[in-house]
């Protein structure tokens, strides 16, 4: 089976990146906040950055894939194309005219154009050159600076729109509209992409299909040890959770969910900015988080039709909780001893949200300089990128990868 | 045919209306605004202002009835008791665990109080008594104040959820999702009330499968002479008027669909709101609009299969293209001479949102002093309601009425 | 000694009120929140709702002084008239030109005019039919519409400006811009005013000059027996509180004062608005309040030099503190038993504010019917008036009454 | 005369700047706003930016005073000293008892010590150590993580505090409450330090006396020929335009103010973030400005008392007005060319913002490479600095500048 994520820190051998390219160009001050950035990026810096980002996991014998590629290769795939047409296209997206028109206008360009527009978006203005004269009450309502296609800039963040864990992925239903559209474009690449379309692997989820139950990746660690930790955060909601939960363990490929109550705050939207794993059983944590209460769910039988069983843990038997889940007596967490504002701007900036390519080695922001010495003088080897345009969406080492196969322990 | 709409100021005969009751108990300063309210309203108050205007139309033989009593029979339809609950605790809302407990507790419950929770909501605390254990993890989230089951204070506004044009009604996808379950009520009241169940009408929208197309009844003006005007605005996007207008259009009892591209802006949220009709050729508009483009909509054939024709037309040339679209040689506009400030807060109390009873008879709020002895000095009949508490979700007559059977001219 | 307040609840024998008038016609939905208010007032309603409110307190023999006309009166002296054009027209607010253009023009117009430009505020196209020309860099970047000289909607809250503790008055410097003006009114009042001018009473405060140290009334009560309690809140600092505390401790007129430590939130905004009193040890409280610690602050000796003395009140302290300063076994604190979002809606329509008469009557809003009905059953006779329109700036009769003679107990 | 600005392009001789440091770190993300940030900046990355700015300049022989210097010599002196405390813990500020013990507490530290806190802040946490005990209302309000006295860092933008125009001063009274204490530490160097307290230069400004009349130095060009260039904006209003004007044009150093008005918004907060000039009749100016009418101010005679004369300039005037100002037939402006949202990014990032050293040799930031390739092209030298987090608060090399010395043309 060639892709499975059996834990966070096992050796990383595949993983799915993005390269920023032309949506980050579409993003302004005015409009930044609608794309869920905080600023706009200097695209070239950016750009530096991230093959920085893809050489330092290259130099560990880590395949990178870069997701343009993936999804490229997939749209020449005809029922790929007129899937995410469909999906992205839909008359009661864009109006019954519209749907036509557009429609008839990307069927007709090439895979590569396709792929750079369906990310980077796509203006009134650049529409006119290829659609002189639409009927379509929609098209005439916009200006030429307006969007037609919304671009993606989130896509940076591959870890959210898909998460593997085990033999299986979850493609998620994501809660911000500005990143639905993102969903379409993996399930098209794991149904078609030639990569995946023979594979086999389970389905956690059920994409744009799940809806208001939405889950997304940085809220998923795959702890090991037939393990796995979702956060119920500000993105991923407690119905979610529980059909995934439900899904993996009616599987057998875990044996026990452990959901956290999380704070439901943009500063911590993932469960991965705020703990991440540094070996099987040391994790770094922000200090200044608030108790937590959380659930041990397990199947109370086996097979399809198996129920769940919760069990409440109190806040303060959090760790206990994870040991458990774990398998071990105790975990040790890693946070550097600093006052409660360095703390903040060092987790606002990434600081908890490094990548592990295999135990005691991991990725992180180079400007979080206490976290990283800290967790030097622990042993920890601390490969830095420098993240100083890259953090800007809220994003670490962790948040900017998807693995699709890393080893169990 | 029973159930038509001709006309925006014929002689009304048949409405529903909601009058408001526990969903507005729910509210409070700091939830309001999440359930569209300005304000939090004294239900006393609101409901003698309700009874007025129920008072006011059954004097003048109006048949009136009551949301709350169409629901409570649909829900005893068991089809239709099927649907609302499907439609509103799916798995994908609620989560596995609780869909199937939560469908067990409304299973059991009567017509009368499944009616009232759906309308009022229904907080975990009072859940609690029926369902003293629960095993979904959502349930188990929620503190005993939260929502399980949101209220809907908006069904107030009957006029918006669905629209009656001519011989068929649109029952509309909302675009503010505090609304979204009050298009299932209707949906269901259309489908399986024996008012309705038995009658034949046709259909110009596609409900909650509307999705992102979204279109509300008071961006809605039935003018006349086989003539819609739509607004397009915050809540009706121009992907869901394209949808509306090809069904009109292609049925045959529309000739015209005038669509106005208003400002998008919770002030003047629905058409509606800036303008409304007082006899056939007549209006009242709101003083301090800016120019506002439009497009006249026709068929470019016939039958389910015609294509659409768009005229655009210049701001300066709005009132000859509604002259047009009435077949007039010009529309007549009345507005009182008032500073800019009052006329923006005479709109803002809905001074513009006037229900006809028949031409040159209308229904509005007695706060709006200036606007009403205008109208009465122009020969216009002006029945006042008080409206102190109800016009706090920013609403008046027209949007609180939902006419299903009204003369055409 | 004819001013004189002894007491929240003794025998109310003269009191300042604010009629609104033109300041409120100011107001529109897109402005009034810069103006402090949430929503805009239907003038006509609550001019008649005031004028209940006086009449209630007229017919207890209470001596109403309407605010507008002691400002009339007080401008009729010229020092007055030259204070209030220097404070409200200096060159630092206006720019040095239309200082001396505004004050000709203000010069020449009678007390009546002046005052009710003073509060109702003055536009630039009303302006310019007095002053056809102007060379003033700032009253050229003005359009017609914006206001030269601002409405103060808020003087309807007579209790907040000027607050007299036994024989002295803390006129306020007041937190909100919005405000500020205001305290120019009261300051010449209590100088020029033949009612004030001659009458022997001390000062608590120095108004305007008190600059960031923010007091309002609204936080103080001057519970009795020598003891007065103020709020620490969003409006009230404290550093503002020390200084009032220190000259009332100094002069000898107070021997307590009692520091409350409340959440800095508008829907809290004074003491007043989630406690009052109904007699001598009894208090209506908001019953939703978090923990709250304060201070019992006393003179450490005697005279103007006298230091201060703090103790430290631990939250569940806090009515132990109360009564220990009302020199008392125990208060009673009377709150309807009703659940927390109904609590929460009362307490924003004022049901907290009440204004005693004496001991065991008071005036309140009509619409807090389960606060009322509670009181009532506890022996409290409750006088009520409408308050739909006048609570809209949120404050109750209490906010809108300045006592300025109240007998002790 | 040794402190003289003759114009903006001429030969940079002195200029006073501050490198980052303490109060930076009191930045988080969650009160970075109240600090008028819009992130939290690399401390150290911003430093090492800093230190390039300043070598820049060194390079070109430039002066370089550091404003931390220039404060700690100040507070050297005993009258510039108590200066500085009475104008930061006044009793109004802090409270009575407060005003006292910090007083008492920052008179016995060194002069190192008091520069650094007074512009870095001090926490209640960090004062405890120094007052063990206070009977402050105030500080016992404080936790341990508030700020007795908040840092100031946008003190790293000094051209806005203060900004010399030929041969004098405006020390200028801020707009935003954030910043009004950087008056008081200016207005002291000023005044007392040794480089400046026996120099002859005039004022035209009151510094923190001015209050509402606000004016920011970021606002004010010195275009040249005797001519003064200030945007009217959301930091600088017509008011205190209109006094900077009458001391200037009074004191026959200027013959011209052009005040323009521009819109009111923090994206173009200064009129040096849309436009600076390249050399005496070039500037490079954002190409999405709106339409803005300016002013012509000019003396209608001689010395002190002359009055002002105002010619009003409709927008299309714009450049002929600034041309007339300089004496010359036209003025050529410099604007690549470039998509609305690319040049709304570079002006975000400060690319309309560049610091002269002499005409034609500008220092920009690195990241508007279209901008700065543009300006090269056209025979302008563009020395780069980093910027990445220096433009972090807003503000390029004009901002983070204020020339002390600069020849005329």
């Amino acid at each position: 089976m060639p892709f499975h994520v059996g834990s966070e820190v096992g050796t990383l051998k595949q993983v799915i990146v993005h390269r920023p390219g032309l949506e980050m160009s579409r993003l302004t001050p005015s409009n930044c906040e609608r794309y869920l950035f905080d600023e706009v990026l200097w695209l070239e810096k950016a750009q530096r950055e991230h093959d920085q980002f893809r050489a330092v996991m290259e130099d560990r014998d880590v395949v990178v894939h870069e997701f343009s590629d993936l999804l490229r290769e997939t749209l020449a795939v005809p029922e790929a194309r007129s899937y995410v047409l469909d999906s992205s296209l839909d008359e009661r997206i864009v109006g019954p005219r519209a749907a036509e028109e557009l429609r008839e206008v990307f069927q007709a360009i090439s895979d590569e154009e396709l792929a750079t527009y369906l990310v980077g978006g796509l203006t009134k203005g650049e529409l006119n050159a290829r659609l002189p004269r639409s009927t379509s009450l929609y098209l005439n309502t916009l200006t030429d600076r307006d969007m037609v296609l919304a671009p993606l800039p989130n896509h940076l963040f591959t870890r959210d729109t898909s998460a593997w864990m085990f033999g299986g992925v979850s493609v998620n239903s994501m809660h911000k509209k500005a990143r639905r559209r993102e969903t379409v474009h993996f399930e098209a690449i794991y149904r078609w992409h030639p990569l995946f379309a023979e594979a086999d692997f389970a389905r956690w989820n059920d994409g744009l299909e799940s809806g208001p139950a939405t889950t997304e990746g940085g809220d998923m660690l795959v702890i090991g040890n037939e393990a796995v930790m979702i956060g119920v955060s500000e993105r991923t909601n407690p119905q979610g959770v529980e059909r995934v939960a439900q899904n993996l363990l009616r599987s057998g490929q875990a044996r026990t969910v452990l959901a956290l109550d999380m704070p439901k705050a943009r500063a911590v939207m993932h469960l991965d900015t705020v703990m991440t794993m540094l070996n099987p059983t040391t994790f770094t944590r922000y200090q200044n988080l608030p108790p937590m209460q959380s659930w041990t769910i397990r199947a109370d039988g086996e097979g399809a039709e198996a129920g769940l069983e919760f069990t409440h843990n109190a806040p303060e038997r959090l760790d206990v909780a994870i040991a458990e889940a774990l398998g071990v007596d105790r975990i040790e967490v890693l946070a550097a001893d600093q006052d409660e504002r360095s703390a903040e701007r060092e987790q606002w900036d990434d600081g908890c949200n490094v990548l592990a390519l295999e135990p005691n080695v991991v990725v992180g922001y180079e400007r979080n300089t206490t976290t990283n010495d800290y967790l030097r003088a622990q042993g920890v080897e601390v490969l830095t990128i420098d993240g100083g345009e890259l953090g800007r969406g809220r994003g670490g080492p962790r948040c900017m990868s998807c693995p699709i196969e890393r080893e169990a322990l």
